[in-house]
C-alpha cells in the first residue's frame, strides 16, 4: 500500500512536494488542502481532490503524513502544533533561532495525540545541519564554515521589492571565492560577514523611479545589505523574466579539524549542494522525511523529531538488506 | 562517568583510536588488548594496561565499548562475532561484498549475548555510505559517482611490494580531474574504470633489481593496475621516507539528479573528504560511533547496526537541546 501524503498549502513548496511524490512510487498524493476557495485551485495531478483546510479533520484516517508547505514567519508556528493533533506532519520551519520553541510546541501536540512531527526539514536547516553534526562528532577539534549560494535569496529579493520605485527584483547571495578556497585549503581563516559573501541585486524600476535613491536604499539597508559588498544592476522586466526566472541555490558546509597527539594532521569535510530549483530540492527532502515519519509512526514512535533524530535508512524506499548490499 | 573504551589490536587503527579518545572528554581508554606479548607493547597513554586477548573475558564489566582494530581480510570476520559475545563492539569491516554475511554473524552473536555491534564504520564504508543513502533518498532520479583520492592505497602499495626486486612502494589513487569536473557540472558522463582514476606508483628498488621488469609487472597486474593508466617512478629510499611517509586520502561521493514534472531541474549533491591521515580520520569516525553504541546499549537496543541505522544525534557528546539550538 502506498504512503498517502497530504499537502497543506499550494505555493512553491506545495507544487514541489507534488512533483516529488511522482518520483517516489511508494507514495501517492491523497489531497491538497488550501485556505483559498478549493474550486479556484488547479493542481497538476489528475483526480486528486483539493479540500478547504477547515475540512481537514475529515481526512484524519485518509492521510498518513501531512506535509506543511506554509511559511516559517507566520504559518508554521501555528500550523505545526495545530495539524500535529490530527496527522503525522513534516515541515520546513527554518527560523533557526525559534527552533527550540517550535520543537516544544509540536512535541506537546504530537505526543498528546499520538503522532510524529518532523520539523525543520530541507537543506538549511536540514541536510546542512546533518553535515554540521556528523562533522562535529567526528572532528571535535575544528571549525565550522557555512557558505550559501550562488543562489536567489527570496527574503532579500522581497526586501528590495518593498523599496519605493522598485517594480521587481532578484537578489543573489554569492560566496567569496577566495574565502571558500582558503577554508578548503585548511587555512582556518577568521572571516567577517563581508569577507564571506557578496550580494548581487538585479532590479526593475517603475517608470520614473529614482535609480540613485533605490541603489542607496538597498546598499544601506541594515542586516540585509549594509554589512556586505553589494552590487545593484538595473535591468528591464524582459531581462528579469528571461535570465532571472529560476530559483537556483546551494552552498557548502565545511568543517576543518585536526587529529593526532599534537594535532599534526589536518582534515577537511565538505558537503556541497548545487541546485537548479531551491523549492523542488527542498521538497524532495521533505518527501524523503515523510517516508521516515510514516515508518516511525508505524513503529509506535511519537513526538517531535528533527533530521538529527532519524536514522538514514528510514528515508530510503529500499530495505535494510538492499541498502547494506548496494549502498553501504 | 566516562565511556570506557577498549582497543583490540594496536596497529595504525589502534593508535588512531587512542588519539581520538584524547580528543573526546566524555571517553577514557580502559585497556588495550593485543595478541602479542603485552609487555612488549608500549602505548602512548600513561597508566593504561595492555592486556593479552586471552584475558579479555575478565574485562566484560570494565569496558563499555570494544573497538576492533584488526584487518578486514582475516581478523574482523572472526573477531566481530567472537567479541560481540562479550562486549558492545565497533569495527571498520570494509570488504563491501562480504558485509551482508558479516552483518548476519555479528547480529546473531550480539543478539544472543545482549550487545550492540556497529560494523563497517569509517569513511568508505561509513561516511561515504551515508552520503550515498541520503542523496539516493532525496533524488530518486539520479546517478551516483564515487571518486577516491588523491591518496595512498595500502592494498595497492602492498601489491607492488610483493613484486620481486621491490624494496618499498607507495601507490596513490588519483581521480581524473576532467571526469570529476564533468560530474560536478551535471553532465552525467558514463565513465570507464580508466576514465575515473589514475594510479601513481613510487617504487624503491632492491640493489640490482630489474627496473623494466618491475614496471611491466606493475602495469600489467590484473585488477590492481591493468585497467588503469599507471605511472611508475623509481625513487630512493630517502625520498620515499621524506616525501611519501604519510597516509593521506580522501575523495568525493557525488549524486546528480533531476526534479520537476519533466525532470527539467538538475541538482548536484557532493560529499568530499580531504584527509592528512587516513587511519586517524577513520578512527575518529569509529570513536564517534562508539559513543552511539554506548548510548544505544543503555537504551536496551541490541544486535548489529550499521551507520545507516543510527540517528546522527547519537554521535555527538552534546544533548538534543544543545544540538537543536546550535547546530540544527
Amino acid at each position: 500500500m502506498s504512503i498517502r501524503i497530504g499537502i497543506l498549502g499550494y505555493g512553491n513548496l506545495g507544487r514541489g512536494v507534488e512533483c516529488a511524490i511522482e518520483a517516489n512510487p511508494d507514495m501517492e498524493l491523497a489531497a491538497v488542502f488550501t485556505r483559498r476557495d478549493p474550486s479556484a485551485v488547479r493542481i497538476a495531478t489528475a483526480g486528486v481532490p483539493v479540500v478547504h483546510v477547515d475540512d481537514a479533520t475529515a481526512w484524519e484516517d485518509k492521510i498518513d503524513v501531512m506535509i506543511l508547505c506554509g511559511g516559517s514567519a507566520t504559518d508554521l508556528p501555528v500550523q505545526g502544533p495545530q495539524y500535529a493533533k490530527l496527522f503525522n506532519i513534516v515541515d520546513s520551519f527554518d527560523t533557526h533561532a525559534c527552533i527550540p520553541e517550535h520543537y516544544a510546541e509540536v512535541d506537546k501536540a504530537a505526543k498528546e495525540s499520538g503522532h510524529i512531527g518532523i520539523i525543520s526539514v530541507g537543506w538549511d536547516p536540514g541536510l546542512f545541519s546533518l553535515a554540521r553534526v556528523y562533522a562535529n562528532a567526528i572532528l571535535p577539534n575544528g571549525k565550522d564554515y557555512t557558505f550559501w549560494g550562488r543562489g536567489v535569496s527570496q527574503g532579500h529579493s522581497d526586501a528590495i521589492r518593498r523599496i519605493k520605485g522598485v517594480k521587481d527584483a532578484r537578489q543573489y547571495t554569492v560566496p567569496v571565492p577566495a574565502a571558500i578556497e582558503a577554508v578548503r585549503a585548511g587555512k582556518n581563516p577568521e572571516l567577517t560577514t563581508r569577507q564571506k559573501h557578496t550580494r548581487e541585486c538585479f532590479v526593475v524600476l517603475e517608470d520614473g523611479a529614482d535609480a540613485a535613491y533605490v541603489e542607496k536604499e538597498i546598499k544601506t539597508m541594515p542586516n540585509y545589505f549594509a554589512d556586505y559588498d553589494t552590487t545593484v544592476t538595473f535591468i528591464s522586466e524582459e531581462e528579469l523574466q528571461q535570465n532571472h526566472k529560476g530559483l537556483p541555490h546551494g552552498g557548502s558546509v565545511i568543517r576543518t579539524g585536526s587529529t593526532g597527539h599534537n594535532q599534526e594532521n589536518q582534515h577537511v569535510i565538505e558537503f556541497k549542494l548545487d541546485l537548479d530549483s531551491n523549492p523542488e530540492f527542498t521538497t524532495s527532502v521533505l518527501v524523503a522525511y515523510a517516508r521516515a515519519a510514516y515508518r516511525l509512526a508505524k513503529e509506535g514512535q511519537l513526538g517531535c523529531k528533527t533530521v538529527l533524530d532519524i536514522a538514514p535508512a528510514y528515508l530510503c524506499a529500499q530495505s535494510g538488506e538492499e541498502l547494506r548490499a548496494h549502498l553501504l
